[in-house]
C-alpha cells in the first residue's frame, strides 16, 4: 500500500497543472465572451482550436485513453489526477480532447467499433476533429432504469430503421457533433439485458432531428448543449452496429466504468477549486470586525470541505486501481460508491463556497454558481443515486 | 390557541385559489414565451397587464397593505397564507401586485413617507403603474454586515449628492422601474447605526446607471432582473430623504420584517407546490418494475417533505401573529427563524422533487429548477443564514 | 388563528413551572440516590411518594385525563403545555401522576373498560397506588408491523388461556406494577386487523415470568424497567377482555394517539431542558481565550436548537388541537408526524449540548446523557420512524 | 500507488482475524458474564488472563510497537489494518495487549523514558501485567483549550509535589492498574507551550485518591472504568518525570499521533461490525411482508455505511502512511481528519443499526448499543471535533 503519486504521475500533475494555470484558466472568460458576442450561440469560440492546440503540441492530449493500437494509454490510476486537475475549469477537459461524453464514446469505438467504424469516427475524434454524443435516456420514460428504454430498431435488409424520442444528448448543439452512439431496441423479445443494441447514427442522417436544446438550471451550456432529438425512420447501414445485436447492455457497462471515473475525478477537480476560491474569499472579506476566515462557521466548512474531498479523492482513486488490476466488473461496487460520492461532495462543498461569497456566489462572476448546476445533474446522469445505492446494498447483502 | 383560519381568510384563500387555478397557472407558459420571444428580453409580456387588470377587477389587488390611510388591509397573520398560494407561481405576485421589492418599499412610503411622496410614488405603485428597487448591497462589501456599506449621501445645499455602486437592485430591468429607495451614509462619523440613511432616488436621474443585469444561476430573471447600478454625483433634492437622516436602520428594520414573512410564505408555497409536483410525477413512472411511488425511499422524501413544510409554515404563522400582537421588534427572534427555515425547507423539497423527476427536474419543462434557483438566493438575501442564526443565539443567551 | 396559550392553562403552566421548581428538580439526585443506596434497585424511592402526595394536594393530579365519568379532565391541546414542562425531568411525570405507560392504559380503561375493569384497575391507577405496564411488543418477530405479533390467547370456557413471549413491557420492574393490558391474537383466522385482542392480565396470575430487564444504552432505568415477561400457559377469566375480542388493532389506535403527544411534548420538554442547560454552561466556560458563549459554531447550534423546538411544539400544539376538534382518526397523519419530529428534535438538541459540555456530557454529572438514552428509544416505541413516515407518505399520496 | 496490503500485513490480518473468531467473540459473553457476577465489578475477569496468554503464545502481542529497542515492530500503515480487526470486539485489543491508553504511555515510556523508567513501568506493560492511566482532562475547566489545565506540579528538593483534580483517567478502575503519566503546569509563567510537564505518578503512592469511576451513557465500563482523582500533597522523587519540565505539550503532540490512529481504526472495525450485524439481522426480519433487506430505506442505509467506511478507512490507512513516511508533525492535518471522521462514522453506521434491529438494538442483547455510547466519546476525547476542525481550517487558510 502507498498512498504516492508515481514519478511519471507527478511529472504530468506538474505540466497539466502549469498548462491550465498559463493557457486554460485566463482563458475562461474570453471563452465566455466569445459564446456571449456569438451571432449564434452554437457556434465554436475560436479560443478553444487555439488552446487545443497547443495542449496537442504539448503532448498533453488524449491522455484519458487507455493502451491500445491507437497509442500506449495511461491506467485509470495514472489518468484520474490528470482528470481531477482538467475538471477544475469547465473548459478544460475540451482543451486536452479529454471531454465528456467523447471519451467514453471514443472508448467504446475502441473496444467495439470495427477498423472501419474507426477509421471513420475514432480518427477524427482522437484529432479533435469531430465531436460527438450519445443518446440513450428518454423523456417518455423512467430512464434510470434502462430496461424502460422504448426506442425501436428494426433490421430492414441490410438497413437498420431506427424511431425514438431521446433527450439529454449531451453535445449535440456543437456544430462539430456529428456522430451519435445510439441506444435502442432490437428485440423486444429476449431475455432482459439483450434486448438493447448500440448503433452509430451519424447526426446528417434523413430522420433526425433535434427539436431542442435543453437548459440547466437557467445555463444552456452552449455550444455543447443537451439536444432533445427525434429519430424519424432513420435509416443506417447494418454495419453501423456495434459488437453486435443484444450487447447494448454489455457495452454500457463497459462504457460507463471509465465514463463514471472521469466524471468523478473531475467533480473532485471542481469541489478542490471551489474550496480555494472560498479559502482566497473568505481572507479577504470583513465583516462585524473580522476577516470571515476568522469565523468559527467558516472554519468549521473549510475543514468539512477538505475532509469530504480527501475521502472522495482516496475512494476514486482507489476504484481506479481497482479497475487497472481487477476489471471493471469487480469494481463496479467501488464504482457505483464514487458515482454517489464524488458529485455529492462537490454539490456540499459548492454551497459552503456560495454560501461564503454570499450574493457574488450565484451570479457569473465566479464560476461556483455554473459548476454547481453542473455538478447537481450529475446525481442523476447515469442513474440517480438511489439506484447506484439500491446497487451497493444489494451486493453487500449477497457477499455476507 | 387556534389552529384554524378565520372564516375571512379562508373565504379569500378560495379567492386566490381559485384566481391562480384559472388566470395565473395557466398563463405561465405564455408568459415565458413573451419574454422568450420579444424583441428585448427587458420587455414587459402582455399577459402580465392583462392578468393584473383581472386580479383588480376581482378585488384580489393590494392585500399585502397594512391597515392606513391607503385602504384597510390585513393583518400579517391575514395576509400569509394568501401570500404563499400567491408564492406558488413566479408570477403570481405580481399578478396581485404584491411581489418583492415593491410590498417592502410601498410600506416603507406608507409608514414614512411624507404627502408628497406618496402622491408621486407611492399611488401609483398601488394603482400597478410603475415598479421600484431597493439600492442597499454593495460589491465592494461584506453587506451581510450593513455597516459595512460604502455609499456616500453628501448634502450640498437643498441637495443630496449620491455616489456608490450598488448590485442585487432586483427589479432594476423591468422598463417600469421608476424609483430606488437607495441606503447610504450620510454621516460616517455619528454613532454606528446612525449613520445610514435611505433616500427615493428616481431612476432617470442624471448620474444614474445600470452596468448590467446579474443572472442567478444562469437564469436572467428578465424582465425583472437584478441591477448593478452605479451613482455617479447623483443630485436629488433633500425632499427625498425618508424620515430623517440617520434613520437608515430604522426603516431598514420596519421594512424587513414583512418583507421577510412575505418571502417566507412565498417560499412555504414554492415547497407546496413543488410537494404536488413530486407527487404527481411518482404515481405516473415507472422503474424496476413498480411506480417510483411504492419505493420506500421517495416515501421518505414525501414524508419528510410534508413535515418540513408544515413546520415551516406554522411557525412563519406564529411569526406573522406576534407581528401583529406584540410588534415587529419583540418578534424579532421570531422573524429571523422563518427567515432561516423557509429558503431552506423550500430547497430541499425542491432538491427532493428534482431528484426524483431525474433530468426532467434540472431543465425548465418543469419550474423546480427555476424555483430552486430562486430560492436558493433568499438563503442569502437580507442577510445569509448565518448573520441570522447568530442573533438568535445572541437572543437566547441574553434571555437565560 | 391565535397562538396564545390560554389564560386556564397558563394559569396550570405556571403552577406546574413552580412545582417543578420547589419540589421536582431539588429531588432530582435525592431520587437517584435513594435508587442507587436501596438494597434492591427494583424499590420505590420514599422521596417519590412524597412528591406524589404533594402534587395531588396541590390539585396538579391526573391532569392527562379528558373528561369523563372520572372527572372533567383537559383537553390535548391545555394538557400539552403541562406535559411538556413536567417532562423536563425524568421523574417529573410520575410525581403528578402522569407517565408512561400509565396514562395511555388509564385511557383504554376509561374508554373500553366496564365498570367492574374500571373499579378494579382504573381506581387505584389514578389514585396513583399500583402502576401497569403494556405488553404488546415480542423479541422473536418485527414487530413495527403489528401484524407479526404472535401471542396466542385462547378462550376456554370462562377463561383464557395465555401464551408469548413479550418484553419491553416498561414499568414491569416497579414492585407497585399490578397489572398488564395484554395484546395477543385471539383468532388467527380473522380479518388482518381483527385477529388480535387487547386483555387485563394481572401481574400475580400464575405463569407470568419476569425472565429478565431490559437495559437502555446501560441505564437500567430502576425501579421502572422494561421486562421480558413469559406468559405460560395464564389463565384469566373471560371478563378480562378489553370491550370485545378482535378490538386490539382498534383500541391500540385510539390509545396510541394520546399517548404519542404526551410522548412528543415530554421530548420538547427534554430538548429545552438541554438548551437551557447547554446556554447555562457555555457561558461560563472559557477556551481558547472567550467563552464557548462567543464562538461561532456553538451560537449555530443554540439557533438551529431554538429553531427546531419551536417548531416541534407548533407542530405538537397543532396535532393536539386537531384532535380535540376533528378526532384522533382525521388528525392520524398529524399525529405521525410530531412521532418523527419531537424525538429526533430532543435528540439533535441534546447531541449538541453534550457536545458543548464535553466529557461531562456523556457522564451522569447533568441528565443530558441519560435523556439521550430514553430519547433514542422513542424513535423505536411505538413504531420506528421509517414506518410512520411511510404512513405519511401514503396518506399524501391517496389526498392529490 | 498501490492500494492492496502487503503480504506481511495479509498474513497478519488473517492470523488476527481467526483468533478473533476462535478466542475473542465467543468470549465476549462469557467476559461479561464474570464482570456481572464477580463481588466486584473492578475485577479483572479471569477469561481475560486467558485469552491474553493464547495471543501472546500465538505472537499477536504488542503488535503496535514501532520499532524500538523492545522490538522490531509495525509501521503504522501495517499496524492500522490489525488495529480495526481488533477493535471490533470491545474486549478485543486488551487480549493482544493493544489497548489504550496503555499503548500510547508505552510508546510516551518507550520514545521519552529513561532506562529505569522503562525498567520499572514499560517492561511490565508489555508484559501485560501491569496497566497505567493517563491523567490529562480537569473536571473544573475546558480542557479541550489544553493550556486551560490548571494541575500544579512543583520542585522541592528532590521531590514533585503534585495537587490537582483530574477526571475521565480511563483504566483507573482496574486493580492491573499501577502507574499514571500525569500532565500538569511545572511553571505557570513559562511561554505557553511550555509551562506543562509529563510525570510518573504510581498510583499507589499517598495522596492519591479515586474519588469515583465516571459512568458513560450508563456504562461503568468495569473493570476498566474511567476515574475521578485527587492528588493532594503527592510526592514523588524527580526522576519520575518525563524527558525534562515543560516538555508536556511536546510529548502530547508525540502521544497522540499513534493514539489517534490506532482510536480510528477500532472505530472502523466497529463501523464494520456494525453493518455485518445489521445486514445479517435485515436479511432474517420480516416486515409488512417482505424482508427488511428488501426495503428501499435499508437499502440505502447500508450502501451509505459502506460508503463511509471505505473513504474513512482509506484516509485513515493514508494518515498512517504519511506518519511512517513524512512524520508525525507534517501529517498533523490527516491525523486531525481522521480523528473527527472516524468516530462519526461509526455513530452514524451503529444508528442505522440501532434503527435496523429495533427495540433490541438499545439493549445489550446485541453490543450495537454499548459500541454507540463509547464511540460517542471518542468525539471528545483527546479534544472535540470542533477544536480540530478549527486546526484543520488554519492550516488550509495557510496553505494557499
Amino acid at each position: 500500500m502507498n498512498f504516492e503519486y508515481s514519478d511519471k504521475v507527478n511529472k504530468l500533475r506538474k505540466q497539466v497543472t502549469e498548462f491550465m494555470e498559463e493557457v486554460v484558466y485566463p482563458n475562461e472568460k474570453v471563452y465566455e465572451q466569445q459564446v456571449r458576442e456569438a451571432e449564434s450561440r452554437w457556434t465554436v469560440p475560436a479560443v478553444m482550436e487555439e488552446m487545443k492546440a497547443k495542449a496537442k503540441s504539448a503532448g498533453l492530449w488524449n491522455l484519458f485513453l487507455p493502451e491500445s493500437d491507437y497509442g500506449a494509454g495511461l491506467t485509470n490510476l495514472e489518468y484520474a489526477p490528470l482528470a481531477e486537475i482538467m475538471g477544475r475549469s469547465h473548459i478544460g477537459p475540451e482543451v486536452f480532447n479529454c471531454s465528456a461524453p467523447d471519451t467514453g464514446n471514443m472508448e467504446v469505438l475502441v473496444r467495439y467499433g470495427t477498423k472501419e467504424q474507426q477509421e471513420k469516427w475514432l480518427v477524427p475524434l482522437l484529432n479533435g476533429e469531430i465531436r460527438s454524443c450519445f443518446s440513450m435516456t428518454e423523456p417518455d420514460v423512467a430512464s434510470s432504469d434502462a430496461t424502460n428504454i422504448q426506442a425501436s430498431i428494426v433490421r430492414e435488409g441490410d438497413e437498420y430503421v431506427i424511431n425514438a424520442r431521446k433527450w439529454w444528448s449531451s453535445g449535440a448543439g456543437d456544430p462539430r457533433c456529428k456522430i451519435s452512439i445510439f441506444m435502442g431496441k432490437t428485440d423486444p423479445n429476449a431475455a432482459r439485458h439483450e434486448q438493447q443494441s448500440m448503433i452509430l447514427v451519424p447526426l446528417d442522417t434523413p430522420g433526425v432531428k433535434i427539436e431542442r436544446m435543453l437548459p440547466v438550471f437557467g445555463y444552456d451550456h452552449a455550444p455543447h448543449g443537451h439536444g432533445e432529438i427525434t429519430f424519424t425512420d432513420v435509416r443506417v447501414p447494418v454495419s453501423n452496429i456495434l459488437w453486435e445485436e443484444g450487447k447494448g447492455f454489455a457495452i454500457a457497462q463497459g462504457r460507463l466504468g471509465p465514463g463514471r471515473i472521469h466524471h468523478c475525478m473531475r467533480s473532485i477537480g471542481v469541489a478542490e477549486r471551489a474550496l480555494e476560491l472560498m479559502v482566497k474569499r473568505v481572507k479577504n472579506r470583513v465583516a462585524f470586525g473580522k476577516p470571515l476566515a476568522d469565523q468559527g462557521v467558516i472554519r468549521q466548512w473549510i475543514a468539512e470541505s477538505r475532509i469530504e474531498i480527501e475521502q472522495a479523492r482516496l475512494l476514486t482513486l482507489k476504484a481506479a486501481f481497482m479497475m487497472d488490476t481487477v476489471g471493471n466488473k469487480v469494481a463496479k461496487k467501488e464504482i457505483a460508491m464514487i458515482k454517489v460520492v464524488a458529485p455529492n461532495v462537490a454539490l456540499r462543498v459548492l454551497d459552503r463556497a456560495i454560501q461564503a461569497f454570499g450574493a457574488a456566489g450565484v451570479s457569473d462572476d465566479f464560476p461556483l454558481a455554473a459548476m454547481w448546476a453542473n455538478a447537481r445533474t450529475l446525481r442523476l446522469a447515469d442513474g440517480p443515486d438511489e439506484v447506484h445505492k439500491n446497487a451497493i446494498a444489494k451486493q453487500e447483502l449477497a457477499d455476507q
